[in-house]
């Protein structure tokens, strides 16, 4: 089963369309890096003249994501179209050794995409079916263009939904290779637990399916977890191509609610009591009093400005009332507002949006600055302790760094607003990101909740994985790319010899 | 915070007491394995005289599980008390390229424990202690002697649990290593869901912590996912000598129910049906006429000799009545009886008891004879064309072949009765769960859900995984424990060279 994502007159990806041949840009990039013509005409033999780009425009497009991790342009941008193609590919630049940096969407926030080392940034987003959807079965192949909305839009008459939700529109197969996650975990889990089966093209240009080819299995011992290996290796051992997922039935019935609390202690403690009591909240958010009022500005909204959490519960109408009655009591009890409900679509809509918006929100704190979020995540009892130290610390630092999180995780980020033409407090928010990685690691938490290590964490990651940790990692990673050729220099950092 | 699982007089586990040092045996050992005197002063060093084994008895229990895999028994069995001497046997093992075979309860069914190669069984039972109870974050690490139900009495005073429940009364650690999961698996998930972090001594003895050392954020992104390479990887990467696992709050109720059905497609329809309404069940466990019957006679029950669902609700008073009536109406919809109820304790436990005891239900067929049980894992939609198939196989040979599954998650079980005294019959079962497992196969399953590979399912792994995931798995393995010391000859079956 074959299904078009897009039924009707195929529109081609911008990618195509405002491709530039330009020499000049073409001879400056393939002189040091080894992209040399008889590359290029392999490249153009496999995936056409139009699947292989040298434009400057689109070359700095694919070299970086939504962080403030400089631009790192690859030598040249290929667009397969099919796993056949994108082995082939692979094949050459092993040939070659030319370093491969597979793309989805760029919506990543800690510079996963960056040509560190130049090589050839491998654009999936013209793989675009979904595949092989069973419904009864519960799960959905897609390819590594299809977005988590696009996923969506395209279930929406089966009565299913794919609910890992990171804000971002991202390719379904870029949230693998991320290990995302986002509002909905508390309920429904992250990529790690809803991820069946991947398809991977290797360095070599060979083709593994993580849990053998078209198998969909709900759980199984065989072997190694290759699947579970490959969610979040973040393009360092392979090319996602495939990814198949756990889908949900949609609820019955969902309601939101925003309530406001005196203090961070009381919004965290409600949470804890929240899920000690078994209640299946499935989002429940906090937002810092900074944060709750950049989301009131930026989308028109009118929230007291206090610790706040937005909560969602998914159930039938019956065990939503308890739901909500349970969850209510408990937050009451630590001196929590009424609640404010969002009951219908349109409405449950806009505060969703809202809590997405925070990012924008965010920034528009401060004009012309960009942002930067932190990603610490930590166990669910030491929230209190850590999000009140990192307020004090942003204070005391002069900082402007809203904080939201999904607090049924012990997750979340300081949405930090800086000047970038401005090295002194690039600086500071430095050592304020460094500081409050190593509070997270001391109360027993990890540098990177969802957002994974990129370029940004991979010292931090040393320091929580300690030396035997990372040298698992690197020997992982030597046996499945000993030349390094996939998206070096991300994660681990080691020195080439 | 370090708590001793029994605070009273502690009784010094059996092997400790029976140890028998035959110096017939030893020489016999030693001769052919390498385990010289040497070896066998650097152990008794490390972990004392008690510590060191090679009497025949106890050689004989560390060398089978629960398996028809015949005893292959190691050459010395080592009992170490904490994980620095763990890491220092396997340094000894390690210099003297001697195979290390790590044995939690014996409770395995693939022959994960045989010493194919000879070498030094590390028993784990002595590694006693729960470890950081930490109530308000629903998690808890153990050592590798805490038992699954040792656990839970552990933790009966605290208001929470450990669901993860494979029937047998295995090592928590072991069912980390050999990705075990049960009858709670369709709502609480399996032990891959369910590890936050794992204490592994390597094949060279260093000591690795696969989320960081003391970490247990509920959610990470921080690199390669070494919990899940390690989970499952049935003693052949490491040795788990710690692992933190998340708990759960013990639900306000439970109610269990049976209920018979017209046709093995009417129970698994009302199964997919339950699972589509959302009602979050905890337990659906499919038995057939056979097992039923195997059942009734051993627990001395008395349900209709038919295909037959025992199901578990956990949640609030309310919330189970809405769930139960949901799942009422659909089994009813498909033709099942009236539920028969199991509401308090005692009656439930006994249920659950009968349903656990099915494997010696299924022996009491046929006394004398052996067990073996099949594993086979599917989607859910392919479950009636299995079982039905698989049925018609089971008449058509001549074999006795009880059926029981966890049909919530497409896994089931045939427990194969054979006399192991007669090869024509032995024959027959072996060419039978070939083609059970090529049936799941073609079903887009997995030859095994939930035992492992072990020895048994060796040559299917290849099947099912094809020869590139065969070699990135052997690759993973080549490169964690290059000298093949790992409990040598489980799951890859390559050739030394």
């Amino acid at each position: 089963m074959l299904l078009g994502l897009t039924r009707g007159g195929r529109v081609l990806p911008s990618p195509r369309r405002c491709l530039l041949h330009c020499r000049h840009i073409k001879s400056a990039a393939t002189a040091a890096s080894g992209v040399g013509d008889s590359v290029l005409s392999a490249f153009r033999s496999i995936c056409g003249e139009d699947g292989v780009s040298l434009g400057e425009a689109v070359r700095e497009q694919h070299g970086k994501d939504e962080s403030v991790h400089r631009c790192r342009p690859p030598d040249v941008v290929v667009f397969p179209r099919c796993v056949e193609e994108v082995s082939a590919l692979a094949k050459v630049c092993h040939k070659h050794r030319l370093p491969i940096i597979p793309f989805g969407t760029g919506t990543g926030l800690e510079g996963g995409v960056g040509a560190m080392k130049g090589g050839v940034c491998f654009s999936l987003r013209n793989m675009e079916q979904v595949l092989d959807l069973h419904p009864e079965d519960f799960d959905v192949t897609v390819e590594p263009g299809v977005t988590r909305k696009a996923l969506n839009a395209y279930l929406r008459d089966t009565g299913l939904w794919f609910p890992v939700d990171p804000g971002a529109d991202a390719s379904l197969c870029g949230m693998a290779a991320t290990s995302a996650s986002g509002t909905n975990a508390v309920r429904y889990g992250t990529m790690r637990e809803n991820v069946i089966n991947l398809e991977v093209v290797l360095a070599d240009g060979s083709i593994v399916h993580t849990a053998g080819k078209g198998r969909r299995p709900r759980k199984t011992s065989a072997g190694y977890n290759l699947t579970n290996l490959f969610v979040g290796s973040e393009g360092t051992l392979g090319i996602i191509t495939k990814t198949t997922l756990c889908l949900y039935g949609i609820p019955e019935a969902m309601v939101s609610a925003v309530c406001s609390f005196p203090s961070v202690q009381a919004a965290v403690d409600s949470t804890v009591q929240t899920l000690q009591a078994g209640v299946p909240i499935a989002r429940i958010e906090f937002l810092d009093d900074v944060m709750i009022d950049a989301c009131n500005r930026f989308s028109s909204l009118s929230y007291p400005v206090n610790p706040t959490l937005f909560l969602e519960f998914h159930g039938s109408e019956q065990s939503l009332e308890e739901q909500v009655k349970t969850a209510e009591d408990i937050t009451q009890s630590n001196g929590g507002s009424d609640f404010q409900w969002a009951r219908d679509t349109e409405t449950r809509n806009r505060l969703w949006k809202a809590r997405h918006d925070a990012w924008y929100a965010a920034l528009a704190l401060r004009p012309g600055c960009k942002a930067y979020s932190t990603d610490v995540c930590v166990p669910l009892s030491r929230l209190p302790q850590i999000i009140v130290e990192t307020k004090e610390d942003l204070i005391e630092n002069r900082l402007t760094g809203p904080i939201a999180g999904h607090v049924g995780d012990g997750n979340f980020h300081c949405l930090m607003v800086v000047d970038p033409n401005d090295p002194e407090e690039m600086h500071r928010v430095h050592l304020f990101t460094e500081r409050l990685a190593r509070r997270a690691l001391a109360m027993d938490g990890t540098c990177t909740g969802e957002h994974g290590v990129g370029l940004g964490k991979r010292a931090l990651l040393c320091e929580e994985m300690g030396p035997v940790g990372i040298q698992v990692m690197q020997s992982l990673k030597d046996a499945l790319d000993p030349n390094n050729l996939m998206n070096p220099g991300k994660i681990l950092q080691r020195e080439e010899p």
